[in-house]
């Protein structure tokens, strides 16, 4: 397994948007959607508006526009701030094998590039796919062990992915290809460590930002290991114990990650959707009145409550990994959003004084994707529900109005109704659309930044 | 053991100039030299220009001077450039015990930074020894085996250098600085595969960026985890099996690793050192003959024939790694500079017929600072010497006269006699200069760059 570097750039230089199926190809533009709501959502929090004006002052010229934001930035800084924006609200994508959030590293860094050089929409989809195949097969070579040391695997493996979907637009040779694999790989970092702070969203950033310099530096032929991910000292011995590098080149072309990517319908820890999904479906169905809830009594897998069971959360970000606090504001509020998950929600004194109700199991008979609850009402009555597959997993996916109506909320935070409608139809229009930063551009906001 | 960070980050912030006693204050000056030489001999090099004409397009405002070339950058841009510049020919300084090359990341990132601020010299000086401290307590407490699995530890624990130096001149204060290591940590990359590349040099670049990044993000409050060292999943233990926390912060500001910093006479590998300088000794004591040489027998310690026992070369890089090639040039040229290690001299068939005639082999008992070289001569006379400790080593330093000596060589590549003058001048100078940005500004080159 001497020429994994090789082989791999080979694959993506060769690659043809017609060697695409059509069902990966809708893929990528639902996987654009979907970033792109969460870029939207995610602009105007405080963790942008600080890199921003950290690094605005060193900026180059205005190249390419900051999704959802009035100012524009050299191509390398909108692809970190494009990172940061969508991913800080924790609702991107996830490839479920390796836990890596696919489109945000990826499309980040191209959608900046893709302006700069008005690429084609057709030609943007193909590189993004192209991208996220890169990064998940490398992840899916180290996963689980890799992450579980403390590497944040969309940062290690985004790197990857931006270099191979850049370096595809960029045209690189096999050779060039091969160099911007190799530069990417010496620049994969990011600790699982900064989860909890803004560090989080930086890692993804500078994930995007490194991929392209390394596309960029490759295509005027700047030099690396020819073998920087398979070498004894390359990307896969250094940075996990266990490589599994067949897994990186094995079917090339036959299988693609995009279609294990699941899309959150709520923006907090994914072992949580089923008991949300639970708690609307029995909210509703039978009409529940808050006031009169006793009991909520959640049954989930074991992992659930090892990850997020947590009965007191203090802050949005805190709740956005608590059982607890995601029941009680189902049950209470009949939405779970971005909303539900701000300091404001979490603090409510109605929120937590239904939280006190809310008692959570673990049960190694219930699936990741499963959840039992059950609601006890004053008067004795009782419902309860078991569900079999949370939405948002693959087996019960968002369709594309689903993810139509997530982009919209999202949308909301800098776009009227008519902007995100034309937004949304732009996505929905990529396969044909003549220059790809169409997007980026409409989605720019003409209301001043709060942040 | 659960603040390292934060007690080294306090260590940074307190630390006053009047703290660091007069040797290592004079050490610093001494790095400088050596350092900003190295840049100017090393400016011109390709890997400059392509990584120059791959990122102009996209840089800021002309905020600082790219050492030795006509251009000026943003300071991310121009801390990135330095590096290259001044890590391209091996000629760097050498921290021994951990390998790192210490004053490239933080001086190249610092003296952009420098520029635009307007520091003073001693204000640079300070910040210099901060971050080199930083980054060799860090180094320390993960070799040899960090480096031995394939970190290319100048460019992993340079970061940290980077952004101590830059946090330092920034003025953060301790949960600035702290934020600061902490996002420095969780940008920690390179690999030693790299080594033979264009990236290898690129390694240290992204680190000396990457840690000015970090410092103008915590500048501005942006957050990171506060234990992003020593964290169960922080940078010790993700990116070594052992990591001696202890080494990082036992005694801060009692021992300098300033002191254990050691300079170049020669641009390649260190272990062929006390072999040049037996050759150059001999050549000169006895006024040897080359064309009269019919054998050159080197006995080396095992390590050195290990990393540069190499018969052939074929380039100058590997003429580098050569000790048959650098003894041959010493004995035939005289003298063992940047211009040996050039393809021509390799190529040079004087040169290669004189490098047929040594042999070289590994004795344990010759310490890793000594040769034994003997030369036998037509006419069956032969000359016969030992050294003990390679000029260069921490027990047979250059001189300040022999550091200046150096830079002057190694300026001739951009600058007049005069020019050099005047530029070395300001470096001895530095701990009074108004404003350490003179520096930087005093070796760009008035010739048009060549590359």
């Amino acid at each position: 397994m001497g020429d994994v570097t090789r082989r791999l750039a080979r694959f993506i230089v060769d690659s043809r948007w017609a060697d695409v199926c059509a069902p990966v190809q809708h893929e990528a533009v639902r996987a654009v959607v979907n970033w792109l709501g969460c870029a939207l959502g995610g602009c105007r929090d405080e963790t942008v508006g600080i890199a921003l004006a950290a690094l605005r002052e060193f900026a180059g010229p205005p190249q390419a526009a900051l999704l959802g934001r009035p100012e524009r930035f050299d191509i390398l800084n909108a692809a970190l701030i494009n990172a940061i924006s969508s991913n800080i609200l924790d609702f991107d994508d996830t490839h479920l094998r390796t836990v890596i959030h696919p489109t945000v590293p990826v499309a980040s860094a191209l959608t900046a590039l893709a302006e700069y050089k008005a690429a084609g929409g057709a030609e943007f989809l193909h590189a993004l796919v192209l991208g996220i195949e890169t990064e998940c097969r490398i992840g899916v070579a180290l996963a689980p062990e890799h992450y579980a040391r403390g590497w944040h695997i969309t940062a290690t493996c985004g790197v990857f992915g931006a270099a191979a979907a850049c370096g595809k637009l960029l045209r690189l040779d096999e050779q060039q290809m091969t160099w911007a694999l190799g530069i990417a790989a010496t620049q994969a970092a990011g600790l699982t460590e900064m989860l909890g702070s803004m560090a989080k969203s930086y890692n993804i950033g500078h994930a995007a930002r490194g991929g392209l310099v390394a596309a960029l530096l490759a295509e005027g032929n700047f030099t690396s290991s020819e073998q920087g991910i398979e070498a004894p000292r390359g990307f896969g011995h250094v940075l996990a114990e266990h490589c599994d590098f067949d897994a990186i080149v094995d079917g090339l072309g036959a299988s693609w990650a995009l279609t294990q990517n699941a899309y959150k319908p709520y923006p907090c820890g994914i072992v949580i959707h089923p008991v949300i999904d639970a708690c609307l479906q029995l909210r509703n169905g039978h009409r529940i009145d808050p006031a009169q809830i006793l009991r909520v009594v959640l049954c989930v897998n074991p992992l659930a409550i090892q990850l997020t069971g947590n009965p007191a959360p203090r802050t949005g970000l805190e709740g956005k990994l608590s059982l607890q606090h995601s029941a009680a504001a189902a049950l209470l509020l009949g939405k779970v959003g971005v909303e539900q998950y701000g300091d404001a929600c979490v603090a409510d004194p109605r929120v937590v004084a239904l939280r006190g109700k809310v008692t959570a199991s673990g049960d190694a008979s219930v699936g990741r994707e499963q959840a039992q609850v059950r609601i006890e009402l004053a008067g004795g009555l009782q419902h309860e529900l078991f569900v079999p597959h949370a939405f948002g997993s693959l087996d019960n996916p968002l369709s594309d109005a689903d993810l139509d109506a997530k982009f919209r909320v999202l949308a909301r935070e800098v776009l009227d109704e008519n902007g995100a409608g034309r937004l949304l139809g732009l996505c929905r229009a990529l396969p044909t659309l003549p220059d790809s930063g169409a997007i980026a551009r409409a989605s720019a906001s003409r209301l001043p930044a709060s942040a």
